[in-house]
């Protein structure tokens, strides 16, 4: 029954559940195994995760750790957020975002290894199997994709260990780890489970790794400045950084300053409702300056559409299909638009607000005092308003005089 | 030039630009004036408007003060927040949505008075002489639109006063009246202008009138519930108000503990940016539960659906189309959603921030954990999930092969 | 591995394929029967289906056959009609629409004989699968649901008649029986399959059944016309005619004139394309008719508004989710905008051509000569374009200002 | 009143009412006339326009003729076809597709000249004055606008006359000028006034000028091939041609077969329904082929997209925003489709018939036989359908255990 394979890519993070996969695929499908583990800034230590694999018996040129921070941030985060994504108008994805490229690397690596397989650790309820195995599909249709979580019998916690013992996997915990299902990268942590799973239930204090309580955040605020470039954050306070620096240095203040913390009650593309709760303190700076840039360079007829085009796109997003040419269609037509902006932006962070104190754009600003005064001018006719309401008017005026009423 | 026209309803606030618009109506238009004061929540005292008409010679029968708070929150900020409607990512529409009841009102006591004219006191550059004009027009295209500050010469404020000097209309300034441009309602407060102009500075912070700073807000957090019959809110801590009541309760609270500041640049539809800042607390607050019952309580379709339609919903509100076919065709197509949206949320109030601590639905919840858990179960086949992505993915399968790359 | 099940409730179209079906059920679950026959206007003899049924062992009591061709027209077909849809810019959706009838009909037999399960016909490629199980999880979750084509290893034409043979159901071939896979009821007849496998083949002239080629259709063009009632046709040539005699008028009217031939290439819900002809008479000349009332008696904002919903629409019914909340907000909104959809339109039927002659409403035109007319006149004053366009235009001419180039 | 002006580029046809419009324009405005006239396969003499504005005083050196009707189709109209544009489910936008071309060599024509105005002889009621307008604005926010139709007291045809021959413009008719408002380019011919003006009256068929009538076009049909790059019809019958060439030979192959008649009432952007009639010979066929051979090399994904894009498309076109950040962005979300769009369409033309015989693509056919026939095969596993299904209904399944009901 089970499908043939020789050699599979296996998403490893090191832990043990991707470690127990690691060997229920070597016994199961009788396969080679070769563990990719990306670094998107989950904070996880990669050598602890090639160790793991040696000990696991994984050939040292089967091991492929990467450091995958700055493409994910200059190639997945700051494209979505130029589109201002969020999904039911709350979430900003920051697990939908980071699937599709490790799913991308891990096809890449098949490749490169003569693999004909790949794993991941996804469960079969949530979304991320859908993310993973989407991405696996839109870059190479002939891989045998494996995902273990809806092919075992380990469906308890109990039967995971005790495969775990008998194949001699460490099974002793970290100090300080979360009981939480946790997801974490350079844009985000999640956190689902436990007393998460009623929604009248508010999370505790203590299950919060990243941002401080907006209570427990200083008493003083800070100000800082956030330059654009087409669209994308280049420097902070003057000072040019790459993109993973960039969202490094806003998660920092971010969590310093209590912001970005989020409980909401999603719908999965599989069907149910789940509760989460996310971390995403740079991302959430970065969606209220990126709009505040915006709301002075771009076109009112671009921005409007962009607005109405978000929530399709951060379906997308969430739904797995980055690697989609519906994507790539809104992607071009978001792209389009943020040649003009350009610009800085100044914040002010404190106890969870994130507070918009001032946005200039040397060359870009569409904003034209002559125009919005309220003095006499010579830029603006106000008679013109006269004509446009009217025809804006017109066919209310035509209905009405034939009887119609709203 | 001048249109003939008998009398006119003019939209009068008991201020000096409405009141030099009556003498203004009188001397140019030769007709006589109708004075119509609404009490939206804007604060003012309607009995000095009435004065203040009587001594410029208004007729006590062409004065007409009205108490419409309750009307306006229960048919028009209700069905707005049941679109959980944001203009341009940001603005939750204040001023916008007091327009069309005021014109509205207008028409219906043009009608009773047989006035054939109408008038308001908003200028030539913003969206409200829109707003107004689109009103009037959808309910009786028949009536006289005179707006005077797009057709008189006194385009300066030097002017306005010596005008009013000159029509004995008392010019002194209301101790503590702000020098911004104002507009409120039960909903909101808007400021314009002055150092506003350039969207580079920040506003001072005795600009604002009615939320307190974050940072002089209680350090004590507040925990409310509010509870939701049919998408709009109908108790606050157990205790039954009416729509008034529930906003000028959340008004209170928000405004207390630092919420609904706003500081953005938007567009006009007129066609130029401007600045405006504006204070919401009520309605942040509401905005916020009403994403969090739904979230426990909506179909994933209709929620999607919905956040598509909302931009364009938001946009027509802003634009000044509350009366149009295609507002009301969106409104049927959000009300059809709202029927099952009942349940409490719970919230925690804290320096800006709403917090969410808690949705329940006693017989509405679509939340159903047995879904979402962790654990093996009966009622959801993981296995369903495989077929479920293979479908999705065979378009991709199919290009994939075809040698198509993404 | 079978589910237990105690009573089917089967969709019998008293065929081979559904036969074999009957037999099978009864043999591999060992269950009890119900078939369902319905006369969606398919043109097959449903007392044949009923001694067909009854032959093959099914008990009296547990067939049921109905005449559902008003129930269709009026609650389905003309609903869908009022959105103008159209599925990929050509598909009148023949097929789709019929689905959900059927579906919930079995949910409602399977309530009311006590039956657990329900089960199709269809096969599982295609999208009627997915109609018809959609159908039934939305009007009972409770069901079981078999799907034969999905589970038995009858997997070709071969076995299907060795089976049959085995089990004494007739396999002889009605006289003049179509070689294609077909789809029939009053809106449309579909077929699929042999040389239209390739889609760069033509049909076979002799594949269609009931629309005359153009090049056959009389010289001689025939004028009808076609009375409107919120949006719904009600007469044909001054004769009120119930909603399935309207369609089968219009399917005659058609057929005779050639008109409603169609041939494509669409994608189907599960992931590939397909090509599929479909004779749609009644049909196409509906929705040409439906337009030409709409132009004179709805207003340009919903019109807009009904056509940037309109491929949402066509493809949640395509999709199968025709129960479903967000097909339900479309329709308020849809049927909202309908209620002045009133009048009169002229059409002209001619080899192949539906050629609109005129279009009249006594009271709720909204074409209003005096506005469009090219003389002189006092309701529309031309000087109000000029503002029109200034206010348009003037985000342009402020990005031009400022050195921004289209 | 008049604003200053010296120099005015003037959209010139030879025509009447445009030399009328020159001399206004000499005599009002005392400025210097520049014409321009464009070749967009209206099908009038160049030679004639240019000796009638020597006639009335023109410079040589201010007499601009050009033959854009390469860049006419290559840039406008093809681009637009690659949309499937329509406007309001039925019309192909010809008239407006033309102004902006024109609008913009005139702004350019301006430039080299050192014109300070431009002007056109579009009526104040039509659409046209806004697409000329946001044109000019568009490129060039300076530019005096000079709209005579708005501004002149020559309100009526007899007034126009007499201005004519007291100006000594010749007045004579030419033999067979049609007496209804015409606009013709090479994608089509559009017709409005007299018997028009009410919509229950059908046009006199001695109006249409272009198509004949499908009742007397040729009793053979006509195959014919077209072949497809990237979107845009390169060849026809395997003969390479320009995009005039393409488009030309189309025209003469609709209108010898009877193909692209229309009658509508539109709503125009000014606010009123109109009536009009429109021959869009070549439009017609391409708009067919190319949904055609987009059916077997487009995504899913991105075609339904595109069909969800296209309404507000069409729009902005109608309305004269072809120069807008919102039309360049949704083309460049088209244009990012049409990639793969390659192949070859085979079509019938026959008495207003346009039929598709087949379609083919050599190297991007996503039609896969093998995923859609009926026999057994190994590409698609059956019973992936299950688990796609039951995902898709799991919040129908979850919706009605909770007693919710469809």
């Amino acid at each position: 029954m089970k499908k043939d394979v020789k050699k599979v890519v296996l998403a490893y993070s090191g832990g043990l559940d991707t470690s127990i996969i690691l060997k229920w695929l070597q016994d199961e499908y009788k396969c080679e195994v070769v563990t990719f583990t990306a670094d998107i800034g989950q904070g996880d230590e990669l050598e602890a995760a090639k160790a793991k694999a040696l000990s696991l018996g994984i050939k040292p040129e089967n091991i492929f750790v990467e450091d995958l921070k700055e493409e994910f941030v200059r190639n997945y985060v700051f494209p979505m957020f130029r589109a201002n994504a969020i999904y039911e108008g709350e979430y900003l994805l920051g697990t939908s975002i980071a699937r599709p490229l490790i799913a991308k690397r891990q096809a890449q690596i098949a490749k490169q290894t003569g693999a004909d397989g790949v794993s991941h650790g996804a469960t079969g309820k949530g979304n991320d199997q859908v993310r993973f195995e989407l991405g696996y599909y839109s870059q190479n249709p002939d891989l045998v994709v494996i995902a273990p979580w809806r092919e075992w019998d380990l469906n308890s916690r109990e039967k995971l260990l005790a495969y775990a013992k008998a194949n001699g996997i460490d099974i002793s915990t970290k100090p300080g780890k979360s009981p939480y299902s946790m997801d974490a990268n350079l844009l985000h942590i999640s956190y689902e489970g436990l007393v998460l799973e009623d929604p009248a239930n508010a999370p505790e204090n203590d299950m919060w790794r990243w941002v401080v309580s907006p209570k427990e955040a200083p008493n003083e605020s800070e100000i800082i400045k956030i330059t654009y470039e087409k669209g994308d954050p280049v420097e902070i306070n003057g000072k040019r950084l790459t993109p993973a620096e960039i969202l490094t240095e806003l998660n920092r203040l971010g969590a310093k300053h209590g912001i970005g913390r989020l409980d909401i009650v999603e719908n999965r593309f599989v069907g149910m409702k789940s509760r989460g709760c996310y971390e995403t303190p740079g991302g959430t700076i970065m969606l209220k300056a990126h709009r505040a840039i915006e709301s002075i360079t771009l076109d009112k007829g671009a921005a409007h559409l962009k607005d109405e085009l978000m929530p399709r796109y951060a379906e997308l997003i969430y739904n797995g299909f980055w690697f989609s040419p519906e994507r790539e269609m809104l992607q071009a037509a978001i792209d389009k638009t943020q040649e003009h902006v350009n610009g800085v932006v100044e914040l002010e962070l404190y106890k969870g607000n994130v507070i918009i104190l001032g946005r200039k754009s040397e060359n870009d600003s569409l904003f034209d005092e002559a125009f919005s005064t309220f003095e006499e001018d010579s830029v603006y006719d106000q008679t013109d308003a006269k004509g446009f309401i009217k025809l804006n008017a017109l066919r209310f005026i035509i209905a009405g005089k034939n009887g119609r009423k709203f």
